[in-house]
């Protein structure tokens, strides 16, 4: 963390910062500019009372240097990345092979589950998804998830979802909203518990999940930077938790064709260089529109993701919720083929890339002409 | 509701739409474009159920053309306006008098919230704000409201700040983040609940506090259009709930100066033209920097503001959180007395205005050239 | 075009509405709502005088049904796209080929044009990009590219990449700022005229364009929604123009991390569904970071691109400009082949999808059961 | 500027970064910490070659501690702010009067402009304005401004507005597109030169107008950051020119409500922490609503704003462009009037506003319970 003084900061002003550091066991740098002197804290950044800093006499702004989330983070360097995985019940995410989680948007009956896990698996997809109480941004849908109303109605839904995927031999994914709720799905055998975007900064529920052995799909907020959003799931991770997968569900954007705008950057941003947890996409969610979920999954696979997530209904047409953005079982079948050969193609396409850490070293080993020269014969 | 029909829609599809919503009540109307059919539904459209439309065959897309909410909306005409009031412990918001509420952006102690209540009633605020459990984006600040561990530090929180409020006789409000904590805000005598920009989507807490009696203040999210925002408020009011409050805080934008844009046009919008609530502008979160709260608090009551929410200490150079943006003592004492002459100004103002709806009733009158001439002599 | 009356307007104020439209030469649909009265006017919008009806007494808003873009627009339907291609000198863009631009960010000088077109042609990429004079966001940053001083620098600058590209058979892909200047890159030989991001909605160099027979590629600018760009693009095409290429090079979010996000989903939109035209990806500015320009290169593909446009430099060590996002030479030779595969990977994909238009055709012809069950057995 | 060095630069690396600052004439400063090292640069960033450092080996990033305008910054501090007047014709803007810009959005002829010019006056504005040349999204508009088709036409657009402010005795301001024309705009005798939202980053057209001697009015582009618009304006100042005004008029946002969104804290940012030019505010874009005009320009005002641009019309009903936000002249009238007493009132509150940094010196001097005291008895 570096502490930048005022242009008027006086001497007295600048030892107090730095006697504070020294008090918290920070050890302290300092450059003196012709109008700024800056202040460097050398140390473990995520213990630093940034506040009170802040409004020491003298300082203008705190910048920091290295980042404020550590366990989400990236551990290795550019040319040899460091990725955690994750388990979902049997399912390994974040390893050789692509976790595709599939399911409706809702969980509407026995009848209407059983056949979506029936065609889910299928497909060749791995896990069940489907919600039980769901968010509606019109209080006056009617239907705001089967589970809605009780605490009787949760069970009995998530009971459902559970017995479909025991059926089907596929793992379940399910979104929770009120921290209240969460050992009910641990009692009852949910597999993955899943943080919708409405929830990404909801803090009563991400400090409760810190406290479940379940793995965690945290999905980002709309208007979360890429690097706000790992510290929010940081949050999850804080007390040591460490099986939490990243999502890309889209953002908010000049764009309004699309429901949300995919920010696959971000996903190729957090598997490439900033975090080691594996990263998900949901274009169904990312795009709002049925005929790009094909393309826009293919294409964030292709941008680093390890996991997706697809919107899929026995029919669509009559869906309780969503159902515009669900894929036909056809589609689903299609696109999970068309995900593993993705798949596929990137794994071996990574292998081929050059960071740009490898290629500098070489450079610096050369001089000037030499260094033009060297490229012309590549 | 208007629902487009796709290019090749069959007459059938047509009729298939037109049928359903008979059967569900409506009236319907038709326009037969050259390449495109639009079905018109008549009625209480907060009922439709939109997906299934939106999924029938040939439906292409669905236009609202009324408004999904209802009970945030404005009744009134252009000329006259209809706005409620809503009362804070024995402080009624949106009527004659500003309300101002200020106060910590946490209670840290009995004779911190004691002093902050003291300089908040000298100053000529009317309500006392001070978080209890507290939003903080790194989980390591290592302070998270001084009713963050326990229920009972949560208690001993709310009753540190009721009983200031209750010593300087000034009405409390204070956030809450946990539907499972409303009970308790409710037993221990808060004035007004506030829901923070990161819950201003959650929806198990919105439902929740459908059932309180006390009053809301329902912060916008940072993405949120100021049409949605009115549907994710309207989710409080669903049950007949009439006593909430709106509050612009800051969205984001292609600004990163300000910590948040403060929306001021939204402000001006809800007040005028689409809500009959009363709405708050809080610009100590919407600029995030102490020497722009005291112009934008202004610009805020001259945008139609009727509430203002201020962050102030007794020291912020010691407060244990957001203290940047906090005022002075002195600075709210100033600030209080702008907000007055400011909010008397704008009071004048709006009654000279001249609502356009008037004007072109005059205009409808005239000939064309005898339009232009009108004018020139005015 | 659908006008849509205010709650008030009178039977008066409705048949002017309608009249104005039969003038105008318009058949016209009306629907009468319980509250509102909507027009619909059939026939040519793109000639509709808009501000004219707005104006009229009576009228609230004009919602738009068809769009307002015609030349740029997809003619086909989802199950049967139709796609143009363009001319880039002997270069096919949008056929069976993917098209590879790569080359400096600036042209600067010529043993590096000529070393840059050297490993460009070795790389398999098909056509050679530089600026001669470049966008600075900085006034001060000292160098605003080699043709930048006069109308005899331009020339020169210019006759270099024209001489690098006939040396090394790679047409030329070469930037505009100012509208008197496209004359100079006609004459001397440039095979394409590029409207950077900046330039996006500059309406005199978009007007001259649409006299030049070069073709254009028209970069998004980074504040427009996808359909609000087709119609700045539309202004290329007004009078007959057809040769114009789209291309996505990241637009402004709530990310902070990559220096624009790359919107992919507006790619697959335009290719998928709105367009006709071929679409671009430009991930040297859309990440703006090196090491995501392969990812997010290869994304852009799977996503819908035919054209891919990449920044690389005989050594961006010492690149006068933005030289952070090119490419090594090295990465620049993987990429291409990478690109290839991807490419190749897409086009077998595209043919497998099933639109879903086919597939409310065979739903359609069901009952309601059986449609449930249809799928249960796929 | 502070020069990040990677987690594994090696000293070499570091040394050749420093004396490459010492060979460019800066000295230098380093802090070394347990992972990172930052080299920080002193003296006149703005000839800094950042690109070049950018691409050092081992330098991670480059972080800027000082601003990179200088022109077009504030020269005061806090509690004693410099700011310029800048003259448009006879009117002295910056100085102790509001200047209020009214007019039609576009010239439309003679006997209008003669009108909007009476009533201008008549209302108290202090300027003229009136588009020649006219922005539209659409190319199918049909009227693109009086002076469009050629430049005898242009000629002949400026010379009746021309004509109309010296009738009036008014100033005029008129919009330019095309570097070509500034000439005309020159010698035809309008006084100020607007650059436009879509031009903002026009960088031929910003480069051109650093040589006339006319005032600039530079508007926002609607995607630019507060310091990023800064560093577009100095593009204007970079020789030298200092009679430049800065103006606020809505940027992208979630809100879809208004037009765009008015960011008013950028009014306030510019006019009291970064800039020493003047700023206006445009409500007349920044809402795209005739009735929020009035509140929107007011709050302007309040904010910050020291010139209005407002759009009004002889009959906005028959406003051949943007008709739908311009005012009535009745309500002009009574804008200007409230104008009038908003800026009174706030020049009055400026006064009275106490800055942190003089409230910082006394608490400084006091000791820390006393500090809690101090201001409980304020």
């Amino acid at each position: 963390m570096l502490i930048k003084m005022s242009k008027g900061a006086t001497p007295e002003q600048i030892a107090a910062v730095e006697n504070k550091l020294h008090d918290l066991g920070y050890k302290t740098g300092k450059m003196v500019g012709e109008e700024i002197t800056l202040i460097g804290a050398y140390g473990d950044i995520t213990r630093l009372p940034q506040g009170e800093f802040q409004e020491m006499g003298g300082v203008d702004t705190l910048i920091p240097i290295s980042r404020a989330y550590k366990r989400a983070a990236q551990k290795g360097s550019p040319d040899s990345l460091i990725h955690n995985t994750v388990n979902i019940g049997k399912v390994t995410v974040g390893g050789d092979k692509l976790t595709v989680v599939a399911g409706p948007c809702s969980v509407e009956s026995e009848p209407q589950i059983m056949e979506a896990a029936k065609f889910v698996k299928a497909s060749g997809a791995t896990a069940l998804r489907g919600g039980v109480v769901k968010y509606r941004s019109s209080p006056y849908s009617g239907w705001e998830g089967i589970g809605s109303n009780s605490d009787e109605a949760l069970r009995n839904g998530l009971k459902l979802i559970v017995k479909a995927g025991k059926e089907f031999d596929l793992p379940t994914v399910v979104e929770v909203l009120d921290p209240a709720d969460v050992t009910v799905y641990e009692d009852l055998g949910i597999d993955c518990i899943q943080v919708g975007e409405p929830n990404s900064k909801n803090q009563a529920l991400l400090n409760r999940l810190r406290d479940t052995s379940l793995p965690i799909i945290h999905k980002r907020g709309n208007s979360l930077d890429v690097e706000a959003y790992l510290l929010w799931v940081e949050r999850v991770m804080a007390n040591g938790k460490e099986n939490v997968i990243l999502c890309e569900r889209g953002i908010m954007s000049a764009n309004k064709y699309t429901r949300n705008t995919l920010d696959l950057g971000a996903i190729a941003a957090l598997h490439y260089q900033l975090s080691c947890l594996p990263v998900g996409v949901d274009a169904s969610h990312g795009t709002g529109i049925r005929d790009l979920v094909h393309s826009m999954t293919l294409a964030g696979i292709m941008a680093g993701a390890s996991l997706v997530l697809i919107e899929a209904h026995p029919n669509p047409l009559i869906a309780k919720s969503d159902g515009f953005q669900g894929l036909f079982p056809e589609q689903l079948h299609r696109l999970v083929k068309a995900c593993e050969q993705v798949w596929d193609l990137r794994r071996r396409l990574d292998c081929l890339y050059i960071p740009t850490v490898k290629l500098e070293r070489d450079y610096d080993a050369r001089s000037g002409e030499d260094k033009m020269r060297f490229f012309g014969s590549a």
